[in-house]
């Protein structure tokens, strides 16, 4: 029996040992991280299939991976068939299967920790509809059989002096505070997102450096006035000195559960975040203390950089400028180069850059075809003949997070595949150069880049730019420049501005600079006519794009301006 | 005493007899309706308010009218501020206002048939905060005092004939059918819009053309199957022949809420419009069945025009551009004309117009200062010396709804009065001419519109553009071009394309036509790369833009090909 076979074996018979017909594994831990550990893949365990998004739905008789369109191919290679059926959870939710599968009155089992609230409301609903009997479990059933699990990684907390920070824990604290009072209209509140809790503890994990959060559950409650955090992470170097207002605790994260029987014998109302494991609704559904949900407090607040933070992000963009223009320079003047060979020297260039701390994502190094992949891995795939090389990379410093893409020229790129690219720099460049009023939301923001693409009937299949953390996560919310993303920007938001374009087989194309919001100080008016401040933003990427991937024809006078002084401001 | 304070002193006492401390009273009906009728207007017999949005809150010993920024002036002019003290529902919901004005344990009524159910919901969980009862009276206490309140109107529908409707009852139900069954996941759904029932019916009114629809709520039975539509309104008209498939049962308002005791004793799932009245939460809250809200399953539908609705659209468009055209000459030709009197005008020219019914909105006549009051009425003033005229008009016609404005040279305009006209025209064309794939929302689009104004520093505080029915409201849903409108447009909807810039106490301009979302036909690839259709509009006002407002060296040769194309199509 393969190992698989015999996994799914052992579930099966745990499931009957817990009494539940069947169970849902999602892909993904307790903080909806974009970079989880090896111990908490589940999902890979069970099933086989490394993905960053899934469902395995397992009954006694039948199996499904739930997964999207990006995973076509690799289930096909890494699920066994004979054991698990594939299906799309974008098509059919795994409540949705397991209806199917299932008879009327038997019970489904979740385990609570991994789904947001809002997820096991949308499942009650549909399994109440059917009849079935959705059960949170104690323990999870796949973490019960899984006998050689890694553990998790040990991580020590370093601390972000006030040089880098620009605000004190004792300021954050106060504002989260004000936010949680007055916005949330709440006592207290649960943040759960990694980010969110070093952001206001001014503390960064570097064990890996894309997630440079503190994994755990902070609980804030205003009145006290105390923070208390519940972490496996080394929380030592916190800087109690920035912290005289508060008091601030760390404790192991399985005292969490004994904790939180507090908030049942205390008459107040605690705000969740609706990113929170929905395990906290059971738990904090006690009597005495009435349970709001909403977006996290602290989102906003670290959204919008202060002063410091802003100083900080040009300085290390300087810095990850000269990484990449080394890097740029060394592939141009060198012969038969492979995508990994780039990957690894980005990382060799930047390493050598003061307070470099790591990269911000795994490089995408994509040569011609491969370029057209949009997250596509580097491979030993030789970069030779005439053609487009497109560059994905970003590092972690101690003073900011690095996100930039460019697209090489590598001898004689095609008429069209410049007709492209200039395209694409036409889109870059009036996202850009944007003025908009307050209040203008990333939606709207995100046709002025795609527009010349529409015009000749071309278009890209992602968003047009992510907000991006200060020596933190490399995607970030609550704002984006994107269709669906109604987050008004605000002073201090740091954003990318990445267009692009992808022909299939053939090659790739994306620009890619981070940008800072600031007020317009161009006119003598700075507010307009409704009476709103008028924003624009700062580049603070510092690498040219290439003369000879551009048409110069095409570009109006003023893009040929912004152009020139653009990569006047290069020389750095 | 006067009116106002007598009847105030009446609705006290009323609420002592019904046991309640305090009430709310909504402007509005229960069809959420943009133009109510008298009988309707509680709130504006109670506090002498004319307006279109806001709340009266009373109790034994305090009042306050609840208004937006928009009616400060005329509140102090309407209102008795012996009686009534006035604030913003921007800044304090009227369950707020009640909670600070009453104590806990007491009762705060309201008129379910007045309130959303989310209205209800967040009125309900802020008074179980605050400790107040919130309670559904079995009357409204202000109709309950009003004795010479009138009748509603008498409203007689006529049916549309298959030549203008394009699809028969039949196959509109059996289309709602599906989207009830499937989208919405419901055996059954109660229709509440006005609009929504006119249009599954193939019926219409007259009486009001502002408002075609007819005022009831449609139960719709998939399995059955069946509609029964309780109105007061006459549709002995309703065209038996177009539906042979369903049965179509038309019964008294008052036998509504016999009825709902129906879905009491059947177990099946029954879908409730967002917009319907909160009364259904309460009368629908049986265990037999499970109730459902969302969207209103019709919204989509009825926004996504047919080839015959398209047709007759066109078609409406041209007549209303020669009565448009022939005001224009007129007002050109003649001197010292008042704004009300090119109103009156605009209607007379509508009128002559085949198939002509009544306007589709009040119209908006503003000279020089008054064009830049964004919803300024008509007044008495002489149209004379140089300047903008603004007129924003339409008419219902039985193939269609128009809106246009056009913003008139008078005299000499300056030449910052022509520069703002290009900006806006800029725009104008911009959204007109866009090309971009399907799934793309108004969200998007709308940026392309204020871009040129954006770019100097300038914006208009109004969307670019709403939904437009087909002889229906000239404001429907779920599409818009607007930062806050999420709906990816489909082919067949109908939209204005209307941006604008105001100078507060000097001019206004808008420029606005209607626009059919259509599959972009212009080039080889039909489809992006993405895999997505393309789709583009088409303009189908027909009235030209005035040269002698426009600076033409700010058009680009694209902006000027685009206006020379559309003032030859004019020529109709």
């Amino acid at each position: 029996m393969n190992d698989h076979a015999s996994r799914l074996s052992a579930l099966r018979k745990r499931m009957k040992s817990m009494r539940v017909d069947g169970v849902i594994i999602p892909q993904g831990d307790a903080w909806q991280s974009e970079h989880g550990e090896a111990c908490d893949d589940l999902f890979g365990y069970i099933c086989g299939l490394d993905a960053s998004a899934g469902y395995v739905v397992v009954t006694q008789d039948e199996a499904v991976v739930l997964i999207d369109g990006r995973y076509t191919l690799t289930a096909k290679e890494q699920v066994d068939m004979s054991l698990f059926s594939i299906d799309y959870y974008t098509s059919i939710k795994p409540e949705e299967w397991a209806i199917l599968h299932l008879k009327p009155g038997q019970v489904l089992g979740y385990d609570s920790w991994l789904h947001t609230k809002a997820e096991a409301k949308r499942m009650q609903k549909a399994c109440n509809a059917a009849g079935l009997i959705l059960q949170s479990t104690d323990t999870n059933p796949v973490g019960d059989i899984w006998n050689d699990r890694p553990a998790p990684m040990e991580q020590t907390a370093i601390s972000m002096p006030l040089d880098f920070a620009g605000q004190s824990v004792d300021e954050k604290i106060k504002t989260v505070c004000q936010v949680i009072e007055s916005q949330c209209q709440a006592d207290s509140a649960i943040i759960s997102a990694p980010d969110s809790i070093a952001w206001m503890l001014n503390l960064r994990t570097v064990e890996d450096p894309r997630a440079p959060g503190i994994k755990g559950f902070a609980i804030v409650e205003c009145a006290s006035p105390r923070v208390t955090v519940f972490t496996d992470v080394d929380c030592a170097a916190f800087d109690h000195s920035q912290c005289e207002l508060f008091e601030v605790d760390f404790l192991p994260l399985e005292e969490l559960q004994m904790a939180i029987h507090h908030f049942e014998n205390v008459e107040q109302t605690v705000f969740v975040s609706d990113q929170a494991p929905d395990w906290f609704t059971d738990h904090l559904n006690a009597p005495a203390s009435e349970v709001l949900t909403g977006p996290d407090p602290v989102a906003l607040l670290k959204a919008c950089k202060n002063e410091v933070e802003q100083d900080g992000i040009r300085q290390a963009h300087k810095r990850d400028a000269r990484a990449m223009m080394a890097v740029m320079q060394w592939i141009k003047t060198t012969q038969h180069l492979t995508e990994q060979q780039v990957a690894d020297r980005l990382n060799e260039e930047r390493s050598i850059q003061n307070l470099f701390r790591g990269i911000s994502f795994y490089p995408i190094v994509g040569w011609n075809a491969n370029g057209a992949k949009i997250h596509g891995n580097p491979t030993d795939t030789v970069i030779e003949g005439n053609g487009f090389l497109l560059i994905d990379s970003g590092g972690q410093y101690d003073d900011g997070t690095t996100d930039i893409t460019r697209t090489l020229a590598i001898g004689h790129p095609t008429d069209e595949m410049k007709e492209k690219y200039t395209l694409v720099l036409k889109g870059h460049i009036a996202l850009a150069s944007a003025i908009f009023p307050a209040g203008t939301t990333g939606a709207q923001l995100d046709a002025l880049a795609r527009k010349p693409l529409w015009d000749a009937g071309l278009d890209y299949a992602h968003g047009t730019g992510h907000g991006v953390g200060h020596f933190l996560n490399v995607h970030e919310g609550p704002a984006g420049i994107s269709p669906r993303v109604n987050e008004p920007l605000h002073v201090g938001m740091l954003l990318s501005n990445e267009p692009g374009y992808y022909r299939e087989g053939a090659f790739g194309i994306r620009l890619e600079n981070l940008m800072l919001v600031q007020k317009y100080k161009g006119k003598d008016e700075p507010r307009n006519e409704t009476g709103r401040d008028l924003l624009c933003f700062e580049t603070v990427s510092f690498v040219p794009f290439e003369a000879d991937c551009i048409i110069e024809d095409m570009l109006s006078d003023k893009e040929k301006a912004w152009l020139y002084a653009y990569n006047q401001a290069c020389q750095i």
